[in-house]
């Protein structure tokens, strides 16, 4: 047996110095050793030996005869007492095979420093190996000081028992209340009495001193069924419990009190007896009948000091205490298996779709989402593991990943679409309807993971970004506005850097090297030293001191000047608004910044590098390290300069240190959504996080479905999805669904211009087959070909809208079968939620179970501008590129760094697989132009730009702003969509 | 009886057009009115009447023999009835008169649309005037029907009581769990039941069958008492709360099965027999004791449509009936009781301070918080008034306003401070050590309430604000990072207005009038019409239309053109972070701008016009009055231009609906902490919500303390909480706490510079009595003057530094008690937390008994101009103001504008009385310079520039950050403080 004490416990209550221990104020903690002195439990077991054969029928004459008391012998439990010992330890032997790394712990609160109580459950525990810790309050301790120490073991995951020895007086509502039912092993608590007296035996514990009387009971010479048990002086809940136990098994069971004038008669008709309490008093062996089982059970929780020591104590109060070890490994076994896998209890909500469809907001309103904390239990999560925000979302631990990582990962789904118009063509209502249909109609685990929108355009000019109709994110105006803070976070950490840059060079241009160095590192109390971001920064110039007076002035130099180059910084400011007046502003105009003003200029949020960082980190540690690399600009010797060097790295972890845990939330059929990350589509890879999917291809199961989008068309998201976010997730995906609509296809069969704002041309409201085979042969076809130059399997989804014909759906769906599409359905998930969306997760189902052979596209060790050709000809079908001389010095630039093995993230429009955007179907026959070659190296990857990306998109005369509102009496918000 | 369908339970599930009633797939909800058919629960009632006297003592004889069977009579439980009947409704109405607001309601779920059950029920209800609605789901419902619809009657909070009318198989542990215990007034759930078995009957709902049968027991004619009872056939749960309940009473209960051999032997010796159950099955009369008392009690949950009827149901059935409205009632009686003010359990921290004083994130790290809901919970929150953001902080509703109207206010005690070094003398750290006193040390209820800071500090030179020490708010790093974002919220809000009127002028510049209309106002299928937002602007143009075609062009042009003026666009951008560089730049630089650049610059979050209006609101509608009235600019032709103008105001209440709840969260020693706003102290009134202030106020009850601070010096602070805060408030203080450093003091009476980062001078470290002496006769007594001239009581506290000898404290404490103090104390709370303010926390407590005379200084009718002065002169000692041309415009402005009764916002250095920061003391004979006066019209105030004031800090060579670290192992932070 091992004698532990917690750290935890150590920490709370501080150790004064010098004195061994832990014992402050009237509380003392810790595991005593205790000698083997007399036990404390006062059960004393006897059987009735039959002495006369007519004592039922006549009470009285056998009461007051003279007759021979029935003889008294000790009730022989070694044998139940082997037997379980033996159980108990084969169990746990079992359960530490599967898992060693936790091992199982009874707690044990007592009020005074008693240790007796300790010896016999000491025994017991070392049999099994049963780690046991003691924690002994002051004898007068107020319930306070009980509840706050059940709370702490509540808290403490090592702990998987609680045995509150403590005279009955202290085990008050609150303190029963408040000790958690999964550790309450003693079976005390009003929930355990209540599932114990209804009959659910599936999470409760048997109070070990029912279970021995019961055992004893159960092994009497005399079979006891269908006789009468009686039980005299029990008054408390545990009375009731073998009042209850002992009627399941079949025996009759009748209560008395010492006091009651039947006393007499109802003993002598038991055909058991069973004492309890008051051990003071004696009931005279002529009222037993002959064969009665008698059981003497004293209060077995509290100690007596002035008790009598009783003849022998190897008998019932062992049996108990060795129960009380059996139900902290049930406990522990029950543990375990919370920790493993659990299948889903997905309880979906009902959707009653209206015609016509209401608003986006209207409908998300009219659906009551569950709490967050339900939603988190039906899918396997622990609540330790939830942070909710709130009562619809909640924040999910990354120690999810650690808990679940023998679980086999669920199936892969990409949502990619066609080369869109302008209108965009659904995924993320494709997205959101293929769970919903998956998750609550085929009852298959599901997940979507989506990217968080920027509220820029909520407010702008494209609203919403949670779906849409009856395939939606709930509550969609949280999901559009700040939903847990991730963006605000991302605001913060990179306006950080920002400041940090302009204020550098300021400092830098105004000091000395001997002031700067004297600030950098300034004295504290007299002593001098650099910070660990320093030292970081001293390995990389190559200097190997840590000694600040060590330095030489050239060292000193080296360290304390970035020397920004004005005109080499990369890193611009962010904020999450549509605001083009900041698109290029000159700073510094103050007089307060001394003339060092230049030109910058603000990005959307979404667009800073650490979104796409967020988006591609696997861990804490990983995002920290890429958040140093991070490079914003170069020195006027042509170095990169990094977030590290600003000093900076620590603190945007520490701002970025929420925003890494994934946000749960839920569809308007109440299935499970992560939302997490938004990078753009453009100067970035365009996909919600990698940890998102990670933990949801972990909660779904091996044959769950996590179902992911990526931005844009499959040109450019799908290929971002496959080289860069695949690549540094290292997950496999298994099928690519390729969003379509009758209206785009129509537009690369040749129709005419597709504008927002402006009215469908007649084209796209009446059927016209031709344009839509046309559409078909040409990019849809050639983004089925790009999945399947990864080796992906295709499902091709057509989002239906009402416009559209029979014979156009049925001419998609064929055409797309024929250009080696696994499958193509129409989908009508915004009219009727997942019920549309049920053909389509049917053949993504079948798609998923087919062989796939996925591959990159590329080596990622080819040279930089073979990177760029092969995605060029191969995805976008140009003849070749066409390097700028600013992209090509910037290529060059990259190598020279070491730059040169990252992925490439194009930046290209999205409205044609070439660079010109009017330039629909599948063109052919041209040359990318690359206009330039930037870098975002924390996230890791080189993005080349095709023409001119705009990082900050405008307001329109009337923006989405105009019609939003709130309802200050029913706080209800209007005009969201 | 009023029936009536939940509103709620019509929205969720929509009717169909044209079918009245709610009858929706398999589910139909609604109240029907049910004829007064057979009644179903199958309770019959007898007696057995004396025949023999001999039955007991020879069962089978009395069984066999042909002796007359004893005659059954039925039972008269009218008396009973009327009792019941008569008792709930003479509750109800007690109730009722003491809230007429809500009406208890029963609902009843069932399978089927059977109606019979609802008959009886619909009788008992009427008699005592109890609202019922039933819910038949499908008759084969599913499990996850049941728990929807119980899910729905948990949240919905007008329902009392829910009475599961299904077949027993329904009644799952999953139903039983997921119904909330304070509804189940069945008493069905293991909750219910433990408390029941274990005899807490505060919160326990008795089984109204089990009510009813021990009534009738007990009113049996034979005294009952101390004899056995004999329960034949029942197995449930209820059967054994009826054991349970029977042996308190007193009488000895048996169970026996109908099956069992000596089933006539018990009945026999039974004095009274319950038979459950099995109806079908009879026990022959002369079983029966004579004199016994016998009660059949069917399956009353379960109505079976073949039951013969029974002939007469005017028995037991009704008086279960009426014992379930008597649960609903005291369900009722409950729910009402928790609506009330209730006392707080507050469980406070333990605290062992460390000598040396660690650094504050460790102290904070080594503290375990309770979780923000068991704090709640302590405080009197109810689960339904909190929003948890994660494990230790949570937004509070402020529906608790509406809840607690009636409840009176505590006590309402400031914090302000002398004259500061620019080292700050400590003023949070007193404000949560003084709570931490009352609260956790003298047992008075106390809450701080404080303002959020700003991450540009943190990051910057100045760290944390979360107090320090032993006197903190923790988790520190929650309160001094994103918290619950609601600064990020106010920078969200504040540059979408940004962005909108430069977005708007450049649409103005670019667009003919037609145009712009056009846009504004965009045919919508064909429809045109105004968003409300837009009537809201065409009346303040009084222009009284409302059909868009129907404007003249000259209105058109006055409705689309806000024609602002770019030189007098007020509104700056905000960050919440250090950046000096973007005080003052060029905005609009890209080409894509046309040209329209500006010069504007960006301000620290905090000082956004929306801070202090999230600070001064006291409701949403008034905080979205306070949004639409912000004025951004002046047109060209002078008028005012507001936020509403430009459309944004229903979005900015959508973006602020969050933040304007405040944050809950503890202090070291688990004390309650509001954490709300945190406006400027200059530019705005730099003092926490009044929201906050309201909602502890009722929270901490008639005898508690809100103790809140104001920032910079009694001057300004404190100044501003008087006459703009509690103006806005209403609320009238009751102490002013005024914070003292020796070494302040010691500055006032002359001694050296004191600046941050050099060290300090010596006689700031050795005893210097008359420097002491000086600073108390100087600032220390005209800061206590200022706060008697508003008529409020001052407690000196005086925060003690270690370098302080016993003659320095002793001499300060004596000078302000001559100086008119109530009193004067010594704090060292941030050595020894709470337990250091016990002193300070007595005073207080004796200060705020005595009454106070709360006046303003200045009538808020009074001239700009004089309302200045009196400022000036009263608070400041100047002998006059001189106002600047530019000043003296404004001010002709404002009156014009209509602005001239808003309250006065001093923006004026903190550093002196006067506007010299280096005029320490009291000085005198000044005149005050008005360099500028500006105005939030807003947040509701008029501020006169004093000097210029820096709105956007900077970062200092080495700002914080280099220090600051996350452990991606611990996730633990590192450096800040």
């Amino acid at each position: 047996m091992r004698l532990s004490v917690l750290r935890s416990a150590c920490r709370r209550l501080p150790t004064h110095p010098g004195r061994p221990g832990v014992r402050v104020g009237g509380l003392s903690r810790g595991c005593l050793t205790v000698p083997a002195g007399p036990a404390n439990s006062r059960l004393i077991l006897r059987t009735a030996s039959a002495t006369t054969t007519s004592g039922a029928a006549d009470p009285e004459s056998s009461a007051k005869g003279g007759k021979q008391a029935p003889k008294e012998d000790r009730f022989v439990c070694h044998g139940s007492l082997r037997e379980v010992v033996q159980s108990t330890k084969e169990a746990m032997t079992a359960l530490q095979r599967r898992s060693s790394a936790v091992q199982p712990l009874l707690a044990i609160i007592q009020a005074g420093e008693d240790d007796s109580i300790l010896g016999i459950n000491k025994e017991m525990a070392g049999k099994i190996e049963l780690n046991i810790i003691q924690i002994c309050l002051a004898k007068d301790c107020t319930e306070d000081e009980i509840v706050e120490e059940v709370m702490k073991l509540n808290e403490d995951a090592r702990v998987h028992g609680v045995y509150l020895h403590l005279p009955p007086g202290s085990l008050t509502s609150r303190v029963l209340n408040v000790l958690k039912p999964e550790k309450d092993i003693e079976g005390i608590s009003d929930l355990n009495m209540g599932r114990l007296i209804r009959g659910d035996l599936s999470k409760v514990f048997v109070p070990p001193t029912v279970r021995a009387v019961l055992d004893l009971l159960e092994k009497h010479d005399a079979s006891l069924d269908g006789k009468t048990v009686l039980l005299v002086g029990g008054e408390g809940p545990l009375a009731l419990a073998l009042q209850c136990l002992i009627e399941r098994t079949g025996m009759g069971a009748l209560k008395s009190n010492w006091s009651s004038n039947s006393l007499q008669r109802q003993v002598m008709q038991a055909d058991a007896v069973v004492l309890l309490g008051a051990e003071d008093i004696d009931v005279p062996p002529t009222w037993f009948r002959p064969g009665a089982a008698v059981i003497r059970c004293g209060n077995s929780v509290v100690t007596d000091e002035n008790a009598v020591e009783m003849p022998s104590m190897s008998g019932l109060e062992h049996l108990i205490a060795a129960y009380r070890t059996q139900n902290v490994v049930h406990s522990y076994s029950r543990w375990l298996q919370e920790q493993q896998y659990r299948p889903w209890r997905l309880h979906s909500l009902k959707l009653q779709p209206m015609t016509p469809v209401p608003s986006d907001i209207e409908i998300s309103r009219a659906q009551t989402p569950k709490a967050v904390n339900q939603l988190a239990e039906e899918i396997g999560l622990l609540p330790q593991e939830l942070e909710a925000y709130g009562r619809s979302k909640a924040k999910v631990r990354l120690s999810v990943l650690d808990r679940l990582h023998t679980q086999p990962d669920g199936k892969y789904v990409l949502v990619a679409g066609i080369t869109p118009t302008p209108l965009g063509e659904g995924k993320s209502t494709v997205t959101i309807g293929l769970v919903q249909a998956l998750s609550a109609h085929l009852k298959l685990n599901s997940f979507a993971c989506l990217r968080q929108p920027s509220q820029g355009p909520t407010f702008g000019v494209k609203g919403g970004a949670a779906g849409g109709g009856y395939a939606q994110v709930i509550p969609m105006e949280e999901f559009n506005l700040h939903l847990t803070g991730d963006i605000h976070a991302i605001t913060a950490a990179n306006n950080l850097v920002a400041a940090a840059i302009d204020a550098r060079m300021l400092h830098e241009a105004t000091q000395s090297d001997k002031a700067l160095f004297n600030r950098l590192v300034p004295s504290v109390n007299g002593v001098r030293k650099f910070s660990p971001i320093q030292i970081s920064r001293l390995r990389r110039l190559g200097i190997n001191k840590t000694d600040p007076a060590t330095l030489t002035p050239q060292e000193v130099s080296n360290f304390v000047r970035l020397d920004l180059d004005p005109a080499k910084i990369t890193w611009q400011r962010v904020v999450d608004t549509n605001d083009r007046f900041l698109r290029k502003i000159t700073v510094g105009q103050a007089s307060t910044e001394k003339g060092q003003m230049r030109e910058t200029g603000f990005d959307i949020a979404v667009a800073s590098e650490i979104m796409a960082i967020l988006a591609l980190a696997d861990s804490l540690a990983d995002m920290k390290d890429r958040l140093a690399r991070m490079v914003v600009g170069t020195s006027r010797s042509g170095k990169p300069v990094t977030a590290e060097d600003l000093g900076v790295s620590g603190a945007l972890a520490v701002l970025m240190k929420d925003a890494i845990k994934p946000t749960l939330m839920q569809t308007l059929e109440g299935t499970p959504v992560f939302v997490h990350a938004g990078p753009f589509a453009n100067i970035a890879h365009g996909n919600s996080s990698v940890l998102a999917d990670k933990l949801a291809l972990k909660l779904v199961g091996r044959d769950g479905f996590v179902v992911t989008e990526a931005g844009f068309g499959a040109d450019i998201g799908m290929e971002k999805f496959f080289n860069i976010k695949c690549r540094a997730s290292g997950l496999r995906p298994h099928v690519v669904v390729l969003v379509a609509t009758v209206r785009a296809l129509k537009m690369h069969g040749g129709g005419p211009n597709v504008s927002a704002g402006a009215p469908l041309p007649q084209e796209y409201i009446d059927e016209n087959l031709s344009l839509v085979a046309g559409g078909c042969h040409s990019n849809l076809k050639k983004q089925i070909q790009i999945a399947h130059l990864f080796g992906v399997p295709v499902v091709v989804a057509l989002n239906v809208f009402k416009t559209d014909t029979q014979a156009e759906i049925d001419l998609v769906c064929q055409i797309a079968k024929e250009c080696g599409a696994s499958d193509a359905v129409p989908c009508s998930h915004w009219a009727q939620g997942g019920h549309g969306c049920i053909e389509l997760a049917k053949a993504v189902n079948e798609a998923a179970c087919t062989p796939s052979s996925f591959q990159f596209l590329y080596n990622i060790e080819m040279p930089i501008t073979e990177k760029i050709r092969t995605i060029a000809q191969k995805v976008y079908g140009a003849d070749d590129i066409e390097l700028s001389p600013d992209a090509q010095a910037k290529i060059d630039y990259y190598n020279q760094q070491g730059y040169g093995s990252l992925p490439i993230c194009m930046a290209k429009t999205h409205l044609s697989l070439s660079h010109m955007p009017d330039k629909k179907g599948a063109p052919t026959g041209f040359t990318l132009p690359i206009r330039d070659v930037r870098a975002s190296i924390g996230a890791g990857f080189i993005y080349p730009l095709v023409g001119t990306m705009s990082t900050m998109p405008g307001l329109p005369t009337r923006p989405c702003f105009y019609d939003i509102d709130l309802d200050p009496v029913t706080e209800e918000i209007t005009g969201l969509f």
